[in-house]
């Protein structure tokens, strides 16, 4: 899908990154993610970079809580979006995407934060969660030090985008709550299921890829909305494909315990499909606790089910939605990177 | 101190507050919190009408956690603060100043639930903290919540306002940390103390004050800083009597136990100044955790020791500060009713 170089640079900054890419030293990119990054290579450089300076704190503690999270490294899916799609509404001010990617990042991370407080994790990303090595009331503060530097980062943006911004962290909290209304409930239905997610994951996608298009000032105001209906199917894409993992992934791939949705009664998608045709295995997630052979036998009766299959298919449509709703922007290799990129979330379960 | 009616009113709005204070119906006031209610009563009346709309969610159980902490009323002294600066400083469209308030008491809520939480306090405002009644998970999100709201109503003000109002919910952050380290920590020196306080509480009073100021537009651009100076004043104070009404009210006055900072190791300031005159109350401020008896003798000890007196000089200078950084302000009723304001703080421990 990559059709050659990007469209010809604007202002001194994209100079640069035009430098970069012609650096032969580099390693060709050997997939559409590496594709991705090097397309934006100094960009999500710059994400880097201004990351460890927001995460400096006059208390050590906090810095060190903040750090142990973000430098565990996590995808970075949320600012390549972001700074993809700003590039592909031809965007050339980078700083202000790298603002948007920073503050995006910075309100996963604190929502992840508080997550592992109110899921009681104790590993994240492979490693000890930050509420386990560091406890609750600290964990729970650096959460809101991060929130608070994400406020303070947006707070340069327009008030309409300042407001896109606020409006997706008031859809997480109300999706966590949502979702704890259908823990361990079997009435849960496939609209519930993509509202919480919808609240959880893919408004943040959407806000931010909205924010940064806008900025772009792109000479076609209706590609903004086309961007953040992308990144809004990116988010339910990427949901669906943890949903998936968490049933059919090894632990070491996963950073995580495998079957932690149905330990917690947390109502993943295979869950919600699952229990919608076996009584039994409804019944089972009704329970409030369940035995370790309990999971593993919940696990293998939905791996037979068939829903897995489902599930895929309902990534690959999202995905495919994803892509679709790029059509009206220009031919750039910025957008057909972006493409690949979608392309390559639902290899990870295919 | 109150000499007159205020200034001539500005605007269809203005004229309103005119109208209502014109009303004879109304009891004349009977102590300087009413009379200052009584000059900002719409404005009061407007910041508890949006605190309701903005507090309404999807989920109804945020709203009802939200409610419980809010509707409980709290002595409202950020608001006052926030409103009569404002008018102090020639402000007239009241709508700006309300929504500095709203955010103010929407930051300030947030941290009270996350404060339960790391405090693990049972009670609050004299009824069951919402930690309580709700569990550590919903808590959180409702703080969450408070603090997604308030960054969406500072959206439509200007970006060095935003970063003003991001300060003083990084300080508070910062605040939190700083006092977990002197936490039974008898290290801790009178400027530490002040520290920790400037961060969880003054700093929110200022940078409110600060805003609000601002907006207000005055005549002379050197009353924002005397107004977020005496608002700095006024938080010190403020916590100042609060560590005091710690020591010395009884539990019905005070909506919570007596005792609680010894307790839970807090440095509050009579503790601070006691122990660096008393090795052996020093060495029980170190202890992890005090019987009843303990605790009691504790009190009993600094009660006695005469840091209480030191700590109500104390609260009296930084409230004095606070009516002399308004000394370049014109000599409005508001100025006056402010200064009359920070007196009535004083007369709580007197």
């Amino acid at each position: 899908m990559i059709r050659g170089p990007p469209a010809a640079p604007v202002g001194p900054h994209r100079r640069t990154h035009t430098d970069r890419r012609a650096n032969t030293a580099r390693t060709p990119p050997d997939n559409p993610a590496a594709t991705a990054a090097l397309l934006v290579a100094d960009e999500l450089e710059s994400v880097e970079t201004r990351l460890g300076e927001v995460l400096s704190s006059r208390e050590p503690r906090m810095t060190e809580i903040a750090d142990h999270l973000i430098s565990a490294g996590g995808k970075r899916v949320r600012p390549m979006v972001t700074l993809l799609g700003f590039r592909a509404c031809g965007g050339s001010v980078a700083i202000d995407a790298v603002d948007v990617a920073v503050a995006l990042e910075l309100i996963h991370s604190a929502s992840l934060l508080h997550d592992d407080i109110i899921d009681e994790n104790d590993t994240r990303r492979g490693r000890a969660s930050a509420r386990s090595k560091y406890g609750i009331a600290h964990t729970l503060v650096a959460g809101d030090f991060l929130f608070s530097r994400a406020f303070q980062i947006c707070g340069r943006f327009d008030a309409e985008q300042i407001n896109w911004a606020a409006e997706a962290c008031i859809a997480l909290t109300e999706g966590e709550i949502m979702q704890s209304r259908f823990r361990n409930n079997p009435e849960v239905t496939l609209d519930d299921y993509l509202e919480i997610v919808y609240r959880k994951t893919a408004s943040l996608f959407e806000q931010g890829a909205r924010i940064s298009a806008a900025l772009a000032r792109p000479q076609d105001p209706s590609w903004v909305d086309a961007i953040a209906n992308c990144a809004r199917h990116v988010g339910l894409t990427f949901q669906i494909v943890d949903d998936v993992l968490d049933m059919t992934a090894d632990e070491s791939d996963l950073g995580k315990p495998v079957g932690l949705d149905i330990r917690e009664g947390n109502p993943s998608l295979p869950i919600v499909l699952a229990i919608a045709e076996d009584r039994e295995l409804a019944d089972l997630f009704a329970a409030e606790s369940l035995s370790d052979g309990e999971v593993g036998a919940v696990l293998a009766r939905i791996r037979r089910s068939g829903v897995i299959e489902d599930c895929q298919r309902l990534a690959i449509e999202h995905a495919r939605a994803a892509q679709q709703a790029l059509a009206p922007l220009p031919d750039t290799a910025y957008r057909d990177s972006l493409c690949a990129l979608i392309e390559q979330l639902i290899t990870r379960v295919a």
